[in-house]
C-alpha cells in the first residue's frame, strides 16, 4: 500500500476546499419552463429564515445585544465605547449585507455590461456614519444604542479611517464608489488591502513631521468580507518557454503569492443597491518554504514566506512620485493581474464568446498604476485565449478607459526595462515586455506611415524612451491601449490635448480625448459631515434630502432665498457653530482654544511646493509683520483671522517637511504674542485624514486652493469647501475656473499669473532673474525675517527659502503681491457680513455640478456604455 | 501651536483604545444595599434583547441561515459543504457564548480558587462534533442541517484539526479540559496560537515521508475568540539596571512583543460550565520598525517587523526533543511570561494582599516547558511587587506543580546558560538567569546541611550543570520551585522517584512525589467516535448517557450482560460496522479496498524507537514469511489479519522515518501476493491526527502498545483502545500494567522482559553481545530477507538493522520471539469469537478509572486545592 503524493498538493489541505458554487456570480438553474429552481434544502425554510433589513429600534437593538454577546464574547458588564461601536458595526453590517447579497444577484441575473474602477488607491475614510446614513437607518440606531448606555455620536468616533490613499485620487475613487451605488450602476472598485495605510503624521517638539504606521487592520474591520476561497495565484520571476510554434508560452517557477479577496459593502443612498470594493491581499502560496523547511531549517521555512506578504504590508506614502522600487511594482502588478483575473472569471460565467467581451467589461484605469493590465491582458487573450494579435488588440483597446490626473514632468510613471525583465517572467524578452514591444512596433509603424519621417516625433510617442536604461512611458502605454483618455477639469484636459499628449492629438484626432470633471458625493460632505445645513436645505427647498442629494443641481432653488433674512441667519448660524466644533475638536485632541469670532481661514491638502502652502505661511507672516507695525487703535480695525493648516508630506520630501516646520514654529511664536494674537493666529492641525477633513470643511469661512497655475489638474477639496458654503480663493487653476464659472467670479477670490504666462515666467526666472528685493519688497522682508530667526534658527529655512529666491520653479515671487491684494479683498468682503453670507449661500446653491453623481453618470454613458440597474425593493 | 508627541504613543492609535472593563473579570458595581447595579443602559431592555441557547431546529435553521447571509456573505445559491460547516460551526459558537459568558461571569462572582494549566501543546482535534454533544444539541442541528439540504456528517468532515500539538502530552491537556468543564472545575487553559499547526505528513512514491506545512487558520477558526484587547508586552534581549540600593532592576530596550490573547471556549458534557484555553499569538508591538521608516527604508521596515511574528508561527515538531533552538526558548519566555501576567492581573481584580496568591491560584507546568514561570514570578514579586526573597519563594513554592512525562535521558530539557543570558535582559548576570543562581545557591546550601560534604549529590541536584557550555536543568528546577511532583502512571511515578529524581526524594521526603495516572475523556473517545456503543451502553445500563459519561465506573454494569447472547451480538455488531467505516474512510481517501472480514491490528502513535514500531514491522515480515512457507490449506486455517499503522516522525528523526519506510515497501510486496494477501495485509495510513484516530481506534480488534519496559511513561492510546472494547497487545510498561490490573490478566496480551530488567540487557548488549542469529533465528532470518532486498533495495535499511544488530538498545532482539508467541496467542483468541466479545465487553467495563474525569478530580483535591463551582442554570 502507498499513498503517492501529488507534489502540487503539497500546502493544501488533503481534500479539495474549493467549490465552484462559492464563488459569487452563480448562474441559477432553470427547470425546463424556465423557472428558477431552488438550490439547496427546502425553500420554504430559507426563505422563513432568512435575515431582512433591521428597521424599528427593537430588532436594532437585539442585533447590537447580540453582537455584544457572540461576535465580541462580552456583556453589558465590560463594554465600552469602542466595543459598542464595533457591536453596532456589526449589526449595520448585517444590514448592508442583506442589500450587498440583492444586488449581486439581481446583477448576475440581469448580466448588464459591467465597468470596473481600478485604483491604487481608495481613500474610504469612516464607514459606519456614511452607512447609516444611506440605509435611512441612523435615527433608529440613534435610539436603540441610547437605549443600551450609549451615544451615537460617541461610537462614532470609535472608528478608525481607512486610509488607503494619499489624498485627491484616492478620495475620488472613494466618492465615484459612493455614486455607483448611488445612481444604480453595476460598477466594482479594485484595489490593494494594505495592512498599513497612509502614515501617521506626528509633530515632534521641533516642529518636524514624523511618520508612524498605521495599523489600522489590528481592531479587526467590521467593514470587510474576507472571501477566503476567492483566490488566484500570482506568479513573479520565473520562466516563460514557448509552446512549439503556437507563439504561446507558458510560465514556470519562481515564486508564487496567492491573491485573496476581500469585499467592501458600498451601500448606495436611499436605494438597495449596493456595490462592491475588491481589495486584494497578497499571501504566500503555501503556508511555508517546503525547500527549507525539509532541508530541516524550520524557523527559516517560516520566515521566508513573509516576502509574499510584504506585497500589500503598505501604501506608498508618495503623492505623484513612486516608481523604480521594485516593490511598488509588485503591487502593481500583483493588483492588475489577480482583477484582470477575477474580471474574466466573472465574464466567461456568462458563456459568451470572448470577442463580446467588450460588450460585458469596461475597465477605467486611475492614472497609469494599472496600465500593466494592458499587456497582461493582451498575454491572456493570446497566451491562454489563442486570440490573433489583431483580435486581442481590438478587444483590448475596446475594454479600457484612462484618466490622467496630472501634467506635472515628475509625475509621469516610467519604469527601467531591466527592472520589468527581472520581476516577471523570463524569457527573451520577459513575456510582458515583449507584448510591450509588439504593441510599440505595430503603434509606431502606423505613426510612421501618418507622418513619414518624422523621427522626433517617433522618438517622442514611443513607449520605449531610449536612454540608459531605458524605460517603459506608461502615459504612452496607457494612451496606445485605450479607447479614450481623459483628464480631470477643463483647464487640465486642455493642457493634456496640447502638452503631454499634443502629439497622439494629433494621431488619433482630438475625440479620444476629453474631459469629466471631477466631483464630490454629497452624501459625505454635505449630509454627513454638516447634517445641520442639510436639514436647513431640505427645509428651504422643501424636498426630501434623499431627492437633492442625488439630484444637486436642485441646490439652486436656495437662491431664491438669498434675500431671506430669518434663513440667512439660520445659515450663518451654522457656520458658527460648524466654528465652534471644530474649536471643540482643537481644545479635545490638542489643548488649545481656538478664537472662533474669528475668521476661519484654511489649507489642507497634501504638503507639495505646487500647492504652495509656502505661499500661505509667508502671508501669515506678512500679515503678522504688518500688524505688529500697527498701534492697536488700528488693528482693532482689522479682520481677526485663524488660519489652519492641515497636511501630510510625502516622508521623503525634504523641503514640504521643511515648510511644516516653518508653519509649526511660526504658530508658536505669534500664538503667543499677546500684541497680536487676537487677530492673527495659527494652527496646524497634525495628522489630516477624511474624518479631520469631515470637522474642518463645514467650519471654513474662506479656504485656499493656490497652486500655480497649470499644477493642480482639478483639485477637489476647493468643491467641498464651497459645497458648505465656505468661499474660495484661489489661483485660475484646475477646478476653480469651472466653480468661478458657476458661482460667478464676483463670489470668489482670484489672483495670480496664468496658465500661458508661467513658462515664460520660468524662463525669465531662468536667464533673467530679477532680485525678490526688486519684485515683491514686501516678500523679501518676509523672508529676511525668517532668515534673521523670527521664527527659531533661521539656517535650518534656508533650503526651503533659497527654492523662492533663487529658481522659484512654483512663483512665489511672482503672485506674492497680488495674493496678498487678494487676501485684502477677502477681509474687506468679510467685514460686510450680509453680503458674506449670501455669497456663501450663491455658491453652495450653485454646486450641483460638481457632485460625483453627475460625473460618474457621464462616464458610465460616454465612456463605459452602461446602464442603471436598480435592484427592486423585494 | 504644536503638537508635541509622545515617543511611547507611536504605532498606537492617538485615542487609547483600551478601557479595564473590556478584559474578563469585571467586578460588578454595587449599591449601599450591597445589590449589583446594573452596570449599563436600560436593563429591560438589555436583558430581552439577550440571546440564549437555540434549542429548537426552528431557531438553529434561522441562526445557521442568518450566519450564511451576514458571516459568510452567501446565499443559498452559493453556499457549499464547507461553507454550511463554518454557518453551522458559527452558530454553535454562539451558543457555546452564551454559557462561556454565563460561566466567566460566574467565576467572577464567586472568586474561587482558580487553576491553571500550562502546556505548550494542545492537541485538540475537531471541536464541531464535541460542542453538539456536550451541548447535548446534536440531533437538533442534524434535523436543521437537512432542512437546509446538507448532511450533518458531511459538513462535520470539513473541519480541518486544530492539532497544536504532538501526541500524548498535547492530547492529553485537551481530554483535562474536557473534564475540568465537565466537572465544573475553574480551570483555564494557557497555550500558544501556533499559526502552523504539526505539519502534514505526506508519502512519496519511494516511501519516504514528506512534511508540508499545516495552514489550519487559513479558512479562518470560528472556534476562537481573538480578545484584541487582552494583551501585555514582553520583552526579549536589552538592558536591565539596578535601581540605586533596592535590589530591584528596570528592564528596558531590546525587543518588544505583544501578546495577544485568542480564547478557545471549552464547554462542559451536560453543564452550563465552559471553560477557557487563552492562547497566545505574538506580534510586533509596533506596526513596524520605526527606525529604517524614518531612515527612508519603507519596506525593510515592514519586514524587520517578522521577527515577532516569528514566535508563534509554528510548532515544533519534535516529540520529546526540542532545545538549544533560540526561537524554542523565546516561546516558552514568551508563553510563560504572558500567561503569569494575565493570572496575576485577573488575582490583582480580587483585592487580596499578594500574600495569599496561592490561596487563589494553582498553576500546574506540564512537563518542563514552562519552568521559566518560576524565575519569572520570583522576578516580578521581587522586582515589581517589591517583595523579600524568602516570602516570594514561599509564594512561588506554594503555587507551582511539575508533572513530569518522560523519564527518557534524551528527552529532559537543558537549555546552555549563554542562550539565556542572550535572549533575557543583559545585566551581569541576566535577570533571570540570577535569580535561577540565587534560587539554587539557596538550595544547595539546605542539602549541604541535610548531607554534609556530599559533593557528587550537591552536583547531581544542581539547577546548572558543569560543562561547556554551562546547562540549565529545567527539571531540577522545576521539582525544587514547585510545590508537588507528579508522574503519569504508577511505574512510572516510582521510576521517577527511584531514578531521576532520586536524590530529590532523600532530600525532600516522598510525599512531594506522587502519581496521578493519565485519563482520557470518555465523551470523544467513546460517545463521538463511537456513537453506536454509546448507544448500546446507555440502553443496556439503563441510564442516560449524560451520567455514565460523567461517571465512568458506571461501565461496570456492564459485566452483568456479558452472558447475553444477544447483547453480545450487538456489541460484535457494532465492531464490525466500526470496521466499514474505517475500510470505507481507506477507500475514499486512498482508493485501497480493505478485508472487513480479517482481525483489525492498530499501531498508532508517534513514530519512536522506544515505541517499536519496527518491533511490529519485523513481525509482519515474520508472518509474512510464515504464510509463505505454508500450503494453500494451512493457510486457511490461519486467523486472516490486517495491520494497521499509522504515525509522524520527527522531521530530523532519520530511524524513525526509515521506518516508515520499510513499512511502506513491506505493504507494496505482501497487499500485492496473491498467496498471502487475503490473510495478511498492511497498510500505512498517512497524516495520523486525533481524527483519524477517532476512526481507526473504534475499528480495533487488538491494538499494540509494545514500548520496551520503562520507556513509555504512561500512554493514553492504550486506554481509548480499550474504551472501545478493543483487546491490548503490550508489554509491562506505562498504564497498560494499570489497564491489566483492571481488566484482569486473561483479558491482555502480554509479553517482553519487564523493567528491572532492561539496565541489565543493555550492558550485556554491549559488552557481551551474542549475534542475532544465535538469540532469536527467526528474527535473523526476517533482517536478513529485508537486508537481501526483498522489499526493495536492502542497503537503504542497513541504519535501521544496525540499530537491532548493534547495540540494540530497545530490546528488539531480547522481546521478538515471545512477541511472536503472543501474536500467536491473539490468534487463538480471536478464532474464538465468542469468548472474544466477552474479552471485549469486560475490558470496556472496566475503564471506569481511566477517564480523565478522575484523573481530574485528583488535582483538583489531592493538588491544587480547588472546588467544583457548577454555573447555575439560569
Ligand atoms: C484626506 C484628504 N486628502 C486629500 C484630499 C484632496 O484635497 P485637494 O483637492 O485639496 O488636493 C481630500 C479631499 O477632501 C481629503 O479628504
Ligand atoms: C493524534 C494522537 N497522537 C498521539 C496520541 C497518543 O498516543 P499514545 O498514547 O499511543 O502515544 C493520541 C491518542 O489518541 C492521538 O489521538
Amino acid at each position: 500500500m502507498t499513498s503517492v503524493i501529488d507534489p502540487k498538493a503539497i500546502g493544501k489541505p488533503q481534500r479539495s476546499r474549493r467549490h465552484v458554487r462559492t464563488l459569487t456570480g452563480y448562474l441559477p438553474e432553470t427547470d425546463s419552463s424556465g423557472k428558477e429552481k431552488w438550490p439547496r434544502g427546502e425553500e420554504k425554510i430559507w426563505k422563513e429564515c432568512s435575515r431582512h433589513l433591521d428597521e424599528d429600534v427593537q430588532s436594532i437593538t437585539k442585533s447590537v445585544v447580540n453582537h455584544v454577546q457572540t461576535s465580541l464574547a462580552r456583556q453589558a458588564y465590560n463594554i465600552d465605547d469602542l466595543g459598542a461601536y464595533q457591536a453596532a458595526a456589526l449589526s449595520v453590517r448585517d444590514n448592508l449585507l442583506v442589500n450587498w447579497n440583492d444586488t449581486q444577484l439581481h446583477y448576475t441575473r440581469k448580466a448588464p455590461k459591467r465597468a470596473y474602477y481600478l485604483s491604487l488607491e481608495f481613500l474610504m475614510g469612516r464607514t459606519l456614519d456614511n452607512a447609516l446614513l444611506n440605509l435611512g437607518l441612523k435615527s433608529q440606531y440613534k435610539d436603540g444604542i441610547k437605549e443600551l448606555g450609549f451615544s451615537l455620536e460617541d461610537i462614532l468616533e470609535q472608528e478608525r479611517d481607512a486610509a488607503l490613499g494619499n489624498g485627491g485620487l484616492g478620495r475620488l475613487a472613494a466618492c465615484y464608489l459612493d455614486s455607483s451605488a448611488s445612481q444604480d450602476l453595476p460598477l466594482w472598485g479594485y484595489g490593494l488591502r494594505y495592512k498599513y495605510g497612509i502614515f501617521q503624521q506626528l509633530i515632534s517638539p521641533e516642529g518636524n513631521q514624523l511618520e508612524a504606521p498605521d495599523p489600522w487592520l489590528d481592531n479587526q474591520n467590521p467593514w470587510e468580507l474576507p472571501r477566503l476561497d476567492v483566490t488566484y495565484d500570482v506568479r513573479f520571476y520565473g520562466h516563460a518557454e514557448r509552446i512549439g510554434e503556437t507563439g504561446r508560452a507558458t510560465w514556470s517557477g519562481g515564486q508564487e503569492v496567492l491573491a485573496v479577496a476581500y469585499d467592501v459593502m458600498i451601500p448606495g443612498c436611499g436605494t438597495k443597491n449596493t456595490n462592491n470594493l475588491r481589495l486584494w491581499e497578497s499571501k504566500p502560496k503555501r503556508g511555508f518554504d517546503l525547500n527549507s523547511f525539509n532541508a530541516g531549517n524550520y524557523e527559516g521555512a517560516v520566515e521566508s514566506s513573509n516576502s509574499a506578504a510584504a506585497i500589500t504590508s503598505v501604501l506608498y506614502p508618495n503623492d505623484h512620485t513612486t516608481f523604480g522600487k521594485e516593490l511598488r511594482l509588485k503591487q502593481q502588478y500583483f493588483w492588475t493581474a489577480a482583477s484582470l483575473a477575477d474580471i474574466l472569471r466573472r465574464f466567461k460565467n456568462l458563456g459568451k464568446p470572448i470577442s463580446e467581451f467588450p460588450d460585458f467589461v469596461a475597465i477605467q484605469l486611475n492614472d497609469t498604476h494599472p496600465t500593466l493590465a494592458i499587456p497582461e491582458l493582451m498575454r491572456i487573450l493570446v497566451d491562454e485565449e489563442e486570440l490573433r494579435w489583431d483580435k486581442a488588440w481590438e478587444i483590448v483597446t475596446n475594454t479600457f478607459f484612462f484618466t490622467n490626473h496630472t501634467v506635472l514632468p515628475e509625475a509621469l510613471e516610467k519604469w527601467p526595462v531591466p527592472l520589468l525583465e527581472h520581476l516577471l517572467p523570463r524569457r527573451v524578452p520577459e513575456r510582458h515586455l515583449q507584448i510591450i514591444y509588439d504593441i510599440n512596433m505595430q503603434f509606431l509603424q502606423a505613426v510612421e506611415k501618418k507622418f513619414p519621417g518624422d523621427r522626433d516625433r517617433l522618438a517622442r510617442m514611443s513607449i520605449i524612451e531610449e536612454g540608459v536604461p531605458k524605460q517603459v512611458r506608461m502615459a504612452n502605454l496607457a494612451c496606445i491601449g485605450d479607447r479614450k483618455v481623459n483628464g480631470v477639469a477643463e483647464l487640465h484636459s486642455e493642457l493634456v490635448r496640447t502638452t503631454i499628449m499634443k502629439d497622439f492629438v494629433e494621431f488619433y484626432g482630438v475625440s479620444k480625448f476629453a474631459n469629466v470633471t471631477n466631483g464630490i458625493t454629497p452624501r459625505r460632505w454635505l449630509d454627513q459631515c454638516n447634517p445641520e445645513l442639510s436639514t436647513l436645505i431640505s427645509k428651504t427647498l422643501g424636498i426630501d434630502k434623499t431627492v437633492w442629494l442625488k439630484d444637486l443641481t436642485k441646490l439652486e432653488g436656495l437662491l431664491a432665498h438669498t434675500e431671506d433674512k430669518k434663513f440667512r441667519d439660520e445659515w450663518a448660524a451654522i457656520k458658527q457653530r460648524n466654528k465652534e466644533r471644530l474649536a471643540h475638536h482643537v481644545q479635545t485632541t490638542l489643548g488649545l482654544t481656538v478664537n472662533t469670532h474669528a475668521m476661519f481661514d484654511v489649507q489642507i491638502k497634501r504638503l507639495h511646493e505646487y500647492k504652495r502652502q509656502t505661499l500661505n505661511i509667508l502671508g501669515v507672516i506678512h500679515r503678522y509683520l504688518t500688524l505688529k507695525a500697527m498701534t492697536p487703535e488700528e488693528r482693532k480695525k482689522t479682520n481677526p483671522r485663524v488660519v489652519f493648516f492641515a497636511g501630510k508630506a510625502a516622508p521623503a520630501y525634504y523641503i514640504a517637511k521643511l515648510t511644516i516646520r516653518l508653519i509649526v514654529n511660526v504658530a508658536r511664536v505669534i500664538n503667543d504674542d499677546p500684541d497680536t494674537k487676537n487677530y492673527l493666529s495659527l494652527y496646524f492641525l497634525p495628522d489630516y485624514s477624511v474624518s479631520l477633513a469631515e470637522v474642518l470643511i463645514p467650519a471654513s469661512d474662506i479656504s485656499q486652493h493656490i497652486s500655480t497655475a497649470g499644477t493642480e489638474a482639478s483639485g477637489t477639496s476647493n468643491m467641498k469647501f464651497c459645497l458648505n458654503g465656505g468661499l474660495l480663493l484661489g489661483t485660475v487653476d484646475g477646478a476653480n475656473i469651472e466653480i468661478a464659472e458657476e458661482v460667478g467670479e464676483s463670489n470668489v477670490f482670484f489672483f495670480g499669473h496664468l496658465t500661458p504666462a508661467v513658462e515664460d515666467l520660468r524662463y525669465q526666472h531662468l536667464y533673467h532673474p530679477v532680485p525678490v528685493e526688486e519684485k515683491s519688497p514686501a516678500l523679501a522682508n518676509v523672508l529676511n525675517q525668517v532668515s534673521a530667526g523670527l521664527f527659531g534658527d533661521g539656517g535650518v529655512y534656508e533650503p526651503l527659502l533659497n527654492t523662492i529666491r533663487q529658481s522659484d520653479y512654483y512663483l512665489i515671487t511672482d503672485d506674492f503681491d497680488s495674493y496678498i491684494s487678494a487676501l485684502n479683498m477677502v477681509d474687506e468682503a468679510y467685514l460686510d457680513k450680509d453680503e458674506w453670507v449670501k455669497k456663501s449661500i450663491r455658491t453652495t446653491a450653485k454646486m450641483g455640478k460638481f457632485s460625483s453623481d453627475r460625473a460618474i453618470m457621464d462616464y458610465a454613458q460616454e465612456y463605459w456604455n452602461i446602464e442603471q440597474t436598480p435592484v427592486p425593493s423585494s
